[in-house]
């Protein structure tokens, strides 16, 4: 078994020493920061969870020996897919964060996975076996891929080749026998800085003299050239340190900006090059995954604010008189949940026998998570009442001077102290306020609302329709 | 192969002659009646549907002769729950109506498949293999059997056994060795009048002394004493025949009061009797499905909606403009039936070899019916334009004087006739203000909102999701 | 005084015999067919209503006998625009219904007062003065007056002058010194059966050699080759007399297409003729008052829809259950009247003295009229119950055969007799699914929610509010 | 003129020398400190809007040398009433922010005015006399005074007697001739740090034998015995200054526990002193005005949010695409105001001469306060892309190593620099998830969501509206 422990996850990462920056300053060491380490921690619980044997169906592949972690594999089955977003909702539970990094790196995989054996077929070459390779690898060192796909982009209004700086567009700006030399930047790649590996893929919607950017790889995230630019709330990491002032004292999200000056990749880890007309293929099936699995995830984040939601309720005598709204929350976070089961439970096979959800119900299930759980938040705020935009802070509860005059004064029910609720008051805040706030995780995962929207009508199917409704009133074509 | 056909159905439900009533008065052939026949054309559409060969798998069980209508069949797997939705769609698409009638007679047959199952067990009753015998009868003969559930219930404040008039829930008043006899009524039966059975479920809730109400049965609808009421608005039956007046050409929708003055059910139709706690179960089982199932309707006649209303924008000229508009039809339709979907997927077996939806995802997805519809038709409004609530008749489009006039100012664009444009925007109308629009199917069809709540309220675990906050916020127990 | 009863009102409407068609055949007289009869009621409950003194401040105008109906007059304050607003509410409280026609003049008249008095000052022309002298007649006469915007418009994708049928945008035809000939027709227009007169708008966007289409004028119902076909549901003729199945059953709603036949329009009953600048002036303060007064209007329906639901949640023994909801539905009513009341206040003068309401709120109400009253709705349903989609008929109720066993099983608590509860059910549904509803009410009255929308983007001044963001975010322009 | 100047404000409230602790620390000087000087800062704007000419009419009250801020006054008029409304818009239009303190004293004034006058009326106390003269004192000093009102009221399931810890609710634990002393805290005191002078309003629901807690004063802020805690995030202060990580660059909000330990209150302050049954009047005054007020504050906001969301679709080149989203915005900041408006036009005088806007419509307001900001909110993120959670600081762009990277990569169209762009997006960030953001204004101002529908439906009227329904029913009473 191939499966490491959250330490040694850990460990692993330090030891990669790679070139991330915060704050304007590099980090020395992303697993001491307080900061990174809370994210560490983040993606470290997928590490400790698939280790526990309750979840081993469910969070791990293979057998024996060759058992490896679920979030490198290829999903092979209908049931696959349904995993794949119970997975998604059992970590956000257990984390109430959006870990990143994992997570989007399965589904680059996947989407590899189908594009690359497509190319194969038809273009005689032989991504798909070199991705097979890596993939192999990525198993048996149980390794965390961060996905990346969005490009800088730049004057939205003009194409690639007419940018003044071409680099907005990730690059191909040399090849030779022996691999391909990238510039660029990728955006808004959420858990590098705790990725052993990132799997770049392509944009989208690159025509013939486009083609340099129509590239996809993948390297280690302490390659030459990689840079890392974690955002960050100046202040942040001072308040991390041992404090619950952070609201989830566990675990924490991050996202960098991750910037190639010039990196090699050697030609084993190339998995397009060129092939301008397969990139949009690429995209199409990652944002597919994830527009479904975002279902899933908003679900297990869901689950985590209803009940600190309910627990400041009970914290404040107000349990029965919360009761409608509590069930609301449950509702809108199991509707997601059901859309999600249902675009996983209609996908299909693709000949490269990696499944994918089906299109339509996948980008319906990302049109409701970018609507539902902004109502899920407001009704956490409500329940919890006016303290979670005006509480003290911890360092006031502790304080000689002032300690005591919170303490009396927010005490709740029953003997419940200050610090109980303001630990759950600052949990809520956390999710509906912070940096890892609901809003942060739905809105933009998997693309914009935009573009959900319009996947949605290309598929709707008026014509036929239409049809029906000519049936009905009695009219002839 | 025991699947009749449309015109085979109609002619065995004219031969029943049932004591129908409409208006104040009887109808004499309810195969002639224009109002009643519409709902008899509904009902026959499935039985049409069921012969067409490209539905076989989905409409159809059994092999060869043994072949019977899926409506009269048990689930036996998860594949069947979401086949139940598929084909609650697929009707609803080819009809546009709810049908009523074998819809709910499907959802009868499996509750008390599990109920009789159990109580037999527990019991040492024979109530399972009368059903079983009743089921093959019913497959054997393609029967439609129409489900009742819902007593008028007079004072909801009072208990039955404290309602003045007893016979407000139904009721066993004699009961002898041959069988029993039964007094009451069940109100809002969807297409009672064009059902060969009805299937009798108890209410819920009933007490040691309250035993004589806990009674479940089925019987032919021309049963002596069984008197049918069936609800239509005056004048409805003139503007039925051979109009499009009626927006809905081909297909209708009736519900019934279906009054049972002390009718004889014969021991071997008789399913439950006295074991009051059981009754509850019954109920449960049906409304689980149904509201699973109502996801299926609500988006097969969004579809129908969409249609129309993307005709009517093609008829104005204004396809491009309303756009925006059909993808949000698409889009809440399709939440629904992926609700639907992902609360079949998630069902399980139950003892009696059933296979029941999952109890929270149905009653979300119920809860999703009783809102999103809504949106739907004020959206298909939006778009039909101003003529959704005020256009000629018909018979002004038919009149020599004025029908050239009306003509005149009601062709479409690009040669579309008055005709065409006044027939697709009469199936709007008829479907977001007749009384078989979408509000009448989805506010109450399987209970009511409010106990659709109740339920999530009951299965939302709140105490496992505080865990989890307590878990994030740093707090023992 | 000038004020005329309703008896006073319907018979001057009886001795005019205008040329109205229904169903294809022409109705012989108004004030007697069951159908236009209810509108007429309607219209006639203003009559009665001003002639209450209690209502005098807010439902008449002028001193002595000079008093005349508010409803011919001119706003001349900020007071008599919230006036405006609160006799909406008012009318609809006491109706239940869109009573249409002197609602839809007194907009007329006030758009046409603005609108003439400023060609008069630009051009030289005569028009304000003519209809100052028409408006006078009208006030001593106590006329109700219809309001007249939108033409058929045929292939909206093609301009007036590109149609093959040039009459689909009303136009005239001949011109001299006595007056005008015109022909073409308007639809939907509210009460138009219930009219002595009709005030005729022009449509907006004509060009140059379109100048025919800008005309505005005013004649009476029953002058020679005007023609209405009124909207009317087959059957709904026969179910209006003397029945409560109709729900509302005092008062109706009326839309009619009018059609003019090469119509004589003396010159001092012509308020433009050609000025095609202004004709988009016309429509547009119009619709400006409309969309305000619209809040007016569905607040007061909501507060009969929501005294419905209330009854009858009282009549099922639910009034503490169905608390919140009714809570809401006032809620949502209020919000309507608010906004409307808002957009009066913050109305201003125009250099002829009418006051008009703000441009942006208006269009705000507007849009919130396009939605919250389906929420209105769905609540009421939801009160209700699944009767309001399934009841039996007042004749039903009184057959001598079935009658007694409605009776017993429709009763409701205490005493409640199965006639008032099918009452108040049915008033409920006639209001939620009748030609009547909210729905038709609120989506295209005054322009559609497109067209509202289009407005508050145009009213928006984004570049203002940037400047205030700018200066929030320290930047420079 | 008595007006200060935003300096001249903040020397005064330096000179104070409050005892105010933030993250456990005595705060040596508040008009240093990072944080709490950006509050001040924000209070400080309304002090120099006031001095601006152009705002003389909406900001000022009273003559020449009498001249005085329109925060000090008591509503004297209707126009008074609308004018509230559009000054809270305008503040917030130009601070982005709740500055708390004045606002709430202006409503505390005007609440205590009526309640103090009805005392004196049928007690025969003199507290309105001592009020009139405080009033003429802030008024001459232009003093910014905040106003208090929540309790922390312990568990919320006992009555105040019944608390282990009676001070939960502020009491009254001395009196004699010169005064009383007061012991006891009030949470979420909005600006309570820039405010010279804290005036205290009892709670509610008081019965004789807690006569002691119905208490009204008002103190200086530096009074003996009076402790700020200023609620704030730990860092928060570190990245204030001088940077524009935190998103608006001028003005802050600040919230604070405000506690009396045992403070002296001199006679001619106190405005209530055990009149127990006048408590819950003071308190239904201040949220009054409140609810109706939150309309204007979140319309402005509202206003500050649309035009950078706008500012962010430019910079990324997608205007167009984003200019239905901006359309909603604009609609939804403009209901609430157009709501707001119509609850003060609606407002009545009460016999002490102060107005007060319409309960029900106030209420109406309020409610709508506590959902349409997130919508607001949920489009600005979206029109604002996945930027808004995850965008390097300040310091990156400044670093000299990563700077260079983050300009080339966040570059906007035309030209627009990195840091234009990350100005915004931080100043929508801090106004979607900071502890500022539009939620934290809306959702619990005021009082509660569930406090607000309490009092609609105990405002309903639904006996009125039942009337309605019956004579469109015809049924008899």
């Amino acid at each position: 078994m191939t499966l490491k422990s959250k330490e040694q996850y850990i460990e692993s990462i330090g030891k990669m020493k790679t070139e991330a920056y915060m704050l304007g300053k590099r980090i020395p060491d992303v697993t001491k920061n307080g900061f990174t380490r809370l994210a560490l921690e983040g993606i470290g619980q997928i590490y400790d969870l698939s280790r526990d044997e309750r979840n081993a169906e469910m969070l791990t592949r293979g057998e024996g020996s060759g058992r490896f972690n679920v979030y490198c594999s290829i999903h092979r089955s209908r049931e696959d897919l349904v995993n794949r977003v119970r997975v998604a909702r059992l970590v956000c539970q257990n984390t109430g964060v959006c870990t990143g990094s994992r997570c989007c790196g399965w589904d680059a995989l996947n989407a590899l996975w189908h594009t690359t054996f497509e190319m194969d077929s038809r273009l005689g070459t032989d991504y798909h076996k070199r991705l097979a390779k890596y993939a192999t690898m990525v198993q048996g060192k149980d390794l965390a891929c961060a996905g990346a796909l969005t490009d800088p982009k730049g004057n939205r209004a003009l194409k690639p080749r007419q940018q003044p700086d071409k680099d907005v567009y990730l690059r191909v700006v040399e090849e030779d026998r022996k691999g391909i030399v990238v510039r660029g930047a990728k955006s808004m790649i959420g858990g590098a800085v705790g990725s052993h590996e990132i799997i770049v893929q392509p944009g989208t919607g690159f025509s013939e003299d486009e083609r340099d950017h129509a590239v996809a790889f993948a390297v280690p995230l302490n390659s030459e050239g990689v840079v890392q630019v974690v955002n960050a709330q100046p202040g942040g990491e001072a308040k991390l340190k041992d404090s619950f002032d952070k609201g989830n004292v566990r675990f924490g999200s991050s996202e960098a900006l991750v910037i190639f000056n010039d990196v090699f990749v050697p030609k084993e880890r190339v998995f397009m090059c060129g092939e301008n007309d397969y990139a949009a293929e690429v995209v199409s099936r990652f944002v597919l995954l994830h527009r479904m699995v975002l279902g899933g995830c908003l679900a297990g984040c869901g689950d985590v604010l209803t009940g600190a939601a309910a627990l400041l309720a009970e914290y404040n005598g107000l349990s029965r008189q919360m009761q409608d709204r509590l069930t609301e929350m449950t509702y809108l976070s199991e509707a997601l949940y059901a859309q999600a089961i249902g675009a996983a439970y209609e996908g299909k096979a693709s000949p490269s026998g990696a499944w994918f959800p089906d299109q339509l119900l996948a980008n319906v299930t990302k049109t409701s998570v970018t609507r539902l759980p902004y109502e899920v938040q407001r009704l956490a705020e409500d329940i919890g009442g006016g303290m979670i935009s005006a509480m003290p802070s911890e360092l006031d509860l502790k304080s000689p001077k002032i300690g005591p005059l919170v303490e009396k004064y927010y005490r709740g029910t029953h003997g419940v102290t200050a610090e109980k609720k303001l630990r759950v008051a600052k949990l809520v805040e956390s999710m509906v306020a912070g940096p890892g706030r609901l809003g942060a995780l739905c809105l933009h995962g998997g693309g914009s609302p935009a573009a959900a929207q319009m996947t949605i009508r290309q598929l709707s199917e008026l014509e036929s329709k239409k049809e029906l409704a000519r049936k009905l009133a009695g009219i002839e074509h």
